[in-house]
């Protein structure tokens, strides 16, 4: 594809982060003239006790109205349309989300309905379709992982149609995301290792894919280089606070970085072997992103190689030849899934063979594996890899994927 | 002084950067509600025919109601009421910022009085005065320096009352930044050269000073990388577009990085200088940057230390001892200058007393140092400096700087 002679670059999100950025909650709803929240979670964040810690932070200076912890693991048109409701009955003027995707997209969905009191939200599924700013929005991811909390998209699934619903406006991005340390302190080190992961692949892909740019590119580096001292660090010792925070930050600089450069073939993979077999999104990520570095190298090798730097430090990256550095960087990303396989007993997967369900069953049976090809035929995020596959190079992916080998060589695309 | 236990970090400004990015601006306006621009600008950049070149690129898409060419070197009150007055009579919807800081602050000037209605200025000034959103307004920097187009500050001066007035809002954030190679393409060496050392001054004050954090790092660290590849090459290859976009984007980074985490003594006694024997800001922060350095060793050297890598890169950085990298960055700087200096015939100084005025009259005469140190001691940015000064501490920098000597060691505190 053709890439046009400019660029944008926005992040319109005030972070604040730190070990102690809860407390400035009430300061920031007060700018947005704004005081009286709806916090939307769901039971698992309610249960590890992170909402206990977000209400003592700022109840002194926000009247909390409502706390809706019933979210489900899936956004919900029905759950949107009935906090919508609650949102209205308890006078609140502002969202807080605490959680991970699914809670912030059901945040930008309730806020959709009471900002433009749409009784029907299709109305206003597509890019670009909201015209005017909705009501504040406060994000706080619980999981150092998808970004969600800068990005201008919210999925809204209506089950009863067996509709998805996609929204893509500059007014979905939240006003402000808090980035605490305290809200991915006690993530257990499996979770810590697939949301890390994941978090990569949004830098790597930023970095590696036909719309990256200098300002992505920023974001992206510094991002990887923060994983690559980090994460393996923090899933061994999970109550690293400094650590914990660093990769809290990483993930909201990855975020920023792929919302602004797109994502290519691991994602594409991701999403149809993820929703296929449901296999969470991280887990997708860190199996097949050695892999879309591997396919792409012809390509884009050499911004590949570059990243040794940020993963790896100087020392390694000056004492790697140069023709080497991008086979070490797979090489690199593939030891990660290994140590963090070792750090987690064996609950961060290498390959998808080895993804078992809790009867034994691997969720992932070679046979799907075509199906799993044919799916990702359809997926939009393909335009960006930076090479062509047809349904047999999806499947030559998925195959080694599935097994945990490198791809075969002579069956990659030489340019 | 202490930190508190988090950082914010925000820049609202959509980038759109590029070899053809002039073209985006009519999108860019419409998405703004705007279509009838003023273009604010000085006589310099006009005459220059950047001007001709950014009317060619939006004249099919908005009507530019009016240009408003006479914006002079030093923004200016009556000025500023003056063109208010045309862009209300000419009925503009807009302001299309193009030029320098000077131009920069009179556009966002001129936005509060449009804006605001406001009769006097004067009650707008001050930190955090606006409570809502002004005109559209588009920033196109053709320096590649300042960083005016991504920070929240305008200085307006009232020349009768010799009030100097500072404006420091969200709200004067432009609304897109213009990043365009063709802007700087014929920005003659010695500027090229001094407006890069601005850049360069932004992104390691940013990164060494003690408001530093990891969302400004990333953009300091890519500025630095930016500026470290390519300042000298485009200084002595003035058409080089892939350098001077590269550069461009450098300024901006190094904006966005210094205005979320400030900047410290090298900017508190460039102020002085600069303001007291009228040298350009950039040919101050070239000289004293190193001195920076410098001083603050014993607080920030191992920030200082980590900045070898994105200077000189990787296979320097790791030929280089540990306890050597951070005399090595200040050393580095210094040579750049140096090279600046070849590269310009001269024109690009390295201390102060080779600065002469036309008349072969040094331009900042040593009898002047004390009054300088004097006057720094009230600049509010020392606050953000690693290590204190005091008068003498003040004294002793600026005369070594004049000299071009580096400082004496056993006069610099140890900690």
């Amino acid at each position: 594809m053709d890439l046009p002679g400019y660029y944008e670059f926005c992040c319109r999100v005030k972070i604040i982060a730190g070990h102690d950025a809860l407390e400035k909650i009430p300061d920031a709803l007060a700018q947005l003239n704004a005081g009286r929240p709806m916090i939307v979670t769901d039971k698992g964040v309610a249960g590890a006790g992170l909402i206990d810690i977000v209400v003592d932070a700022i109840k002194d200076g926000v009247t909390i109205r409502e706390i809706a912890d019933d979210v489900p693991p899936d956004s919900d048109l029905r759950v949107v349309n009935r906090l919508a409701h609650v949102y209205r009955e308890k006078g609140c003027d502002s969202l807080i989300a605490v959680g991970g995707g699914s809670v912030m997209d059901t945040a930008k969905g309730i806020n959709i309905v009471v900002s433009e009191k749409a009784d029907d939200l299709m109305k206003f599924s597509g890019a670009h379709v909201l015209k005017r700013p909705l009501k504040a929005m406060v994000a706080i991811p619980t999981t150092a992982g998808t970004g969600s909390e800068v990005t201008i998209i919210a999925v809204i699934k209506d089950h009863e149609k067996h509709l998805k619903m996609l929204f893509a406006s500059y007014f979905l991005l939240p006003d402000v995301s808090i980035v605490d340390s305290r809200m991915t302190l006690t993530l257990p080190p499996a979770i810590t290792a697939a949301t890390g992961m994941d978090a990569l692949s949004h830098a790597v892909e930023a970095y590696t894919c036909l719309s990256k740019n200098p300002l992505s590119d920023a974001h992206a580096l510094a991002a990887i280089s923060l994983i690559g001292k980090h994460l393996v660090r923090v899933t061994k010792n999970p109550g690293d606070r400094e650590g914990r925070l660093a990769m809290a930050n990483a993930a909201t600089l990855a975020g920023i970085a792929f919302s602004n450069s797109m994502v290519g073939m691991v994602h594409t993979l991701g999403h149809s072997v993820g929703s296929m077999c449901g296999i969470p999104h991280g887990v997708c990520m860190a199996i097949l992103l050695p892999y879309g570095l591997e396919y792409n190298m012809h390509k884009s090798g050499h911004f590949t190689a570059e990243l040794l730097l940020p993963l790896a430090g100087a020392e390694v990256y000056a004492g790697t030849m140069k023709e080497r550095r991008t086979e070490e960087v797979i090489a690199l990303i593939r030891r990660m899934n290994q140590e963090l396989h070792d750090a987690t007993d064996g609950r961060h997967p290498r390959f998808f063979k080895e993804i078992l369900d809790n009867e034994g069953i691997q969720m992932v049976p070679k046979e799907k594996l075509p199906d799993v090809a044919k799916t990702a035929l359809g997926d939009g995020s393909i335009v960006y890899n930076p090479e062509e596959l047809d349904y047999d190079d999806f499947l030559m992916v998925m195959e080694a994927a599935w097994e945990g080998k490198p791809l075969d060589k002579n069956r990659i695309k030489k340019g």
